[in-house]
């Protein structure tokens, strides 16, 4: 059971919807997800169990996934992300960082092991976009990449009650200079993408067997694929939202990105135009193109 | 199936419930009855199917009916009233009218055989007020009594999704001085009471059936007691709804009080600190005590 | 010193200004006027000083008033308004409700001698419309005119802060056949406007000397034209506020409107597309058109 | 000329006021200062005579800075925070990176003399603190001392229209162990306050020539002072705020801090109870005690 949002036609308004394994969409009566998850928690019920009461006599939405205006699944307060929880991402910071020396043992190989993780503010509501809009590219930035990763969507109290897809969008040239730059390196208008579901924690057994496919086109040509998998994870799920939760505010709804596990060869960079797909087993494949940005935002 | 609001003491929020007949409370995700209706209507399902399906895995909620802060069971934003829809309340303002002259054909005689009702815009969210909160009477009458009245609950679209019990409370003299005067004998302050709750028309069978019940009581003696049935109503009620709409913007939750069926001796008027009980079958009893307006407010 | 609202065109934001004796607009810092008026009062000084310190070394807005999208002056919550407050409505409604036979004393001569004056809720937020709007005839009448009406411009304790043009289109078929269909004969969707400007008490030296020219045109050919004066408003401004006050409740920004002095001939009534003028000296002329109602909102 | 914000007794509300020099307060009819900052340059005036001319007639408010209970001056969305902006801060930095052995170069020497400054995001509205209210130290670091900065009070353009101080509570020993818990060493719930003021920029002829002093009281007693000054700033204003615009969101009302430039000795780490005081000449002293969180809240 996967949960969206989206644009209805007639009336402009944000409606959220239930979509099932069948791929059939059944429209909610509340607006946000999290009011459903707050209530089977007083029941204690699942979430699941609580929608699939809700949908029970309802019809299907006539429109299918592909021809609705998708919403992010959820406004999510703030986006924050995890970094060098994979050994991909270790080893293709650690690249950024020393000019493809890779002798010394750098603060990547440290942050790995260690016992605290890499956790870092990537997003806000006003800069995250939804499924099919556009990414911008930096304007001061000549080495960037998508960043597929797996995103766990939280309560206020800072329990994961869903999985969606992130596109952390980085520019490893900032990053690489000085990991002191790395805000810069992360945080700008657009990107950041989330989508196109929400998979309830309910709805699946073990979220070390996710797929994560990554696929980018240029000119609608193939350019790269990737593939890895959430059981590559060097940190449990738990663990990286404890670090997060640790004398901080959760907003309800936020979503922490769990780490980049597909990195595009060290001599990629994203192009205006370029197509990104980000698929998901069980949750979906985000899609968002990316744009130069245009001057007035860049300035 | 009856709908309430409630503040919950935990949060000090408002939460929405449904009563079940068994008089069993069950908190609803969402905060505004509308929500469940136009999903209901937009799934051409039954209102009372879906809040059975929702509440059907849930944990009853643990405080009774009486010892819940009931709020009214919607934010009417406007509560409209018929005058004149029973063959009592003709008589009652020929009363006043005419000083116990009741040998002229009057405004009343007339609009009760018109085609066209008389409808007045009786109160608006602010003045409105909760079960067991204080109304307050006019300081510049001496001659006020409760008018006991079926309560419609409509949608935006003038449809009747519920039956709620309303109290609109009246100064026989100033509108006995002449029908100009029939808005400053409706409007004020805290003249106007619903709840205590929403019973859904999926869950009534003949809505010209409900017996009304009006007690009044001083220093915890019974001063009065009227009752009533809607079958004694002159107007459908279907018709009266369908006067409001004409022309005019119903906004969703609306209420369209019916009329009054019950009134007490010409002889008596409410004091300081009486308490009214209007009770209607299958909704429930609506109470409140009325106040001497403090000088501040009435200035 | 006036004050009027229109929708800045780069923006689509309403914004707040000052109109000069010059007839000079100069946009205010704020978004209602209110603020100003309750900064004013708690510093003891006067609403027009305060306004002039603030656009003292402002430029003056490129647009004239005739360039300029107005808006309603202010968003007031509720417009009430009275009744036989002049000689001529008496006449006038006493020959609706008689059928032109004047003999009898009827309630409107009783109204416009007796201590209490007629106050009624013509119109709420949703249902007043901005100058240069159209307004809607009620599709169920035959007889409706425009009533041309100094509004008063109340802060939440009541007091007259400024003066605006109200015109309470009204149905005097309706009204006549029966008192009690009052609120049928006067409130239903864009049945009201306001504007264009308020004039603030402080820049009027005599409220009783205020001219008022209601012009009718149809096919740009002007049908009737009728003049009144304040003069001869039958009670005292302040008299009629301290009623609305009355137990009741008065939001910030409440206009009361004061009054009919100019009535069309008999044989007159409004018909699709007929241009109303009202104009006040000193404040400024109120223009709308009146269109039959689309069957959607009449159904 | 100062702006402040706080809570009037009598209603509860937040009211925005200006400081002349000579400590009077004078209360503004807007509540947010970016609506007269707008107005100034819409009217191509200053801000500071915007606000002389309103404040020209009206009397100060009875109160005195000391007996108002202060809010922040402005509810900013974002503080953003710049590092390594001072010599001081780099040596502090190099220091913890090194335990002590400042033999190397480090990303702290690079950034400090690089073209790109080190920015990042210190706090969000939620986080943020009034003066006179608790900061929260981080439960799992055992070095954190106040970071006392000038703070830029940023347009949604980026323009700099004010000036206010900032106190970037920081945990030493978390950013120390490694560069990219940056983050963790700097958000966390209450590591933020603003205050006690905005001071015009309109009213500051040279921003360089701030004096920064930063006392700490353990059981009211002194237990450091430091000073400094802007003019020792290794970076122009203007530059700091251009990277923090580039391909960003600037929201209305952001603050920008400017570094450090004053660390309490390598021994030093803050305790429950101390008192911080932050002193910046023309704009005011912000005052904080630090509290050790809570349990709940740090879980």
């Amino acid at each position: 059971m996967r949960i969206i949002r989206f644009i209805q036609k007639e009336t402009q308004k944000p409606l959220l919807a239930a979509v099932t394994d069948q791929n059939e969409i059944y429209t909610l009566p509340v607006s946000n997800v999290l009011d459903i998850v707050e209530h089977a928690k007083q029941n204690k019920s699942k979430v699941i169990d609580l929608i699939n009461n809700i949908i029970k006599d309802s019809l299907p939405y006539p429109d299918s996934l592909e021809e609705l205006e998708l919403l992010t699944p959820i406004e999510a307060p703030e986006v924050w992300a995890c970094g060098v929880t994979y050994q991909k991402s270790k080893e293709a910071r650690n690249y950024e960082a020393t000019n493809g020396k890779l002798d010394a043992t750098t603060f990547y190989d440290k942050v790995y092991d260690a016992e605290r993780p890499e956790l870092f503010l990537k997003s806000t509501k006003e800069r995250t976009i939804a499924p099919n809009k556009d990414l911008y590219l930096r304007s001061d930035s000549n080495w960037q990449i998508p960043e597929p990763e797996l995103g766990l969507v939280l309560t206020g109290d800072g329990e994961i009650f869903g999985y969606t897809v992130g596109n952390d969008l980085s520019c490893r040239d900032i990053e690489g200079e000085n990991p002191l730059y790395l805000p810069q390196a992360k945080i700008w208008a657009r990107s950041c993408s989330l989508g196109p579901a929400i998979l309830l924690t309910d709805a699946v057994e073990d979220p070390y067997k996710f797929e994560i496919i990554c696929r980018i086109y240029r000119d609608e040509e193939l350019l790269f694929e990737g593939r890895a998998t959430t059981g590559q994870l060097h940190r449990r799920l738990d663990e990286l939202v404890s670090f997060l939760k640790r004398d901080n505010i959760v907003f309800p709804g936020t979503v922490l990105l769990t780490g980049t596990c597909i990195v595009p060869p060290n001599e990629f960079t994203l192009a205006d135009g370029d197509k990104i797909e980000i698929e998901i087993s069980g949750i979906g494949t985000l899609v968002n193109v990316v744009k130069t940005q245009v001057a007035k935002v860049a300035q």
